[in-house]
């Protein structure tokens, strides 16, 4: 098992909130069972170079069985784009079997492989707090992946919330979720 | 050029967001000289494996002048330590050589090199807002190593935190710094 997964936006989306706390999710809240021996390794990065100028942020995941050694993600497995400046910086870089989730709204260009159209910003805003677009994309992932079960990713989120925005919390992931399994039932 | 610092410290102690900041701040902020034709690489990492439980957390960041290949941070250039839980856990990855700085009053062990002692818990209550408390310590690592200007930083700073939070952040880096300049004055 081997899974990259990059967040991209603009400034204040969260992104990177959302990789740190899926890497987490991965490790430390995964059920062991018995027959289990090891977990699972996850690295979380942001990487800058001189080239990295302008508000999009780019957070990267990777998750592994195996202990990692190349942390970068040069092609990410899962990409999601939450803004249209962060698709125009990071939508080349992906494979054909990447599967892309983008902002229904905020992104406007088309991927040119298989992707989701996510109308996270907007059930942010229905929420009253943008801020949560992010976890509304991570409970799309769930929707639309195996790599994480909802139920593993909610307890994550809620112990790395603001105390008094759980239930807000709850129903943005709850949302992206729904919209995701609805999306690929019509594929 | 190469440099890592290591922060640790207990959940919500914003050792993930003091790291960040260390790592954008070394590449987008910095003034860039005419003669000078690249600039930075920073990467900022937490990585779990399935060793890493409890509330303890750790967050790496690497500066070079070249492309990093190598993210990880093995033995820092300099270690923060922002409670007893984090000294017990990462106190042993040091050299004769690492910087280290721990809060004056949640660390209660003494490194065996040389190390400072920062009130950053202490200066943060007085502040009103503990979560300050990482602010202090990068304060602190401007007053002791000269790594990053404080000019720069403060700017990153600001940038970076929820808008009317800025002056206390302000005086939080202020503080961090000060202290730090005496403490090593008198060494």
């Amino acid at each position: 098992m081997n899974m990259s997964i990059r967040f991209t936006g603009s400034g204040g989306q969260g992104a990177i909130f959302a990789g740190i706390v899926l890497a987490k999710t991965a490790v430390l809240y995964e059920e062991r069972h018995a027959t289990q021996k090891d977990g699972k390794f996850a690295i979380q990065t942001q990487s800058y170079g001189p080239e990295v100028r302008g508000s999009v942020s780019k957070s990267d995941v990777k998750i592994s069985d195996e202990k990692i050694y190349y942390p970068y993600v040069d092609i990410p497995d899962i990409l999601v784009v939450m803004s249209e400046q962060a698709y125009k910086k990071y939508s080349n870089e992906i494979s054909k079997d990447t599967i892309v989730l983008i902002d229904k709204d905020l992104v406007k260009s088309k991927p040119r492989t298989a992707y989701y159209k996510i109308p996270a910003n907007r059930i942010a805003k229905e929420l009253h707090k943008e801020v949560v677009a992010n976890v509304v994309m991570i409970g799309a992932i769930c929707g639309i992946t195996q790599i994480i079960s909802k139920e593993v990713i909610e307890r994550a989120i809620l112990d790395n919330v603001p105390k008094g925005s759980e239930d807000m919390n709850r129903t943005a992931l709850q949302k992206g979720y729904e919209v995701a399994r609805k999306l690929k039932g019509s594929k």
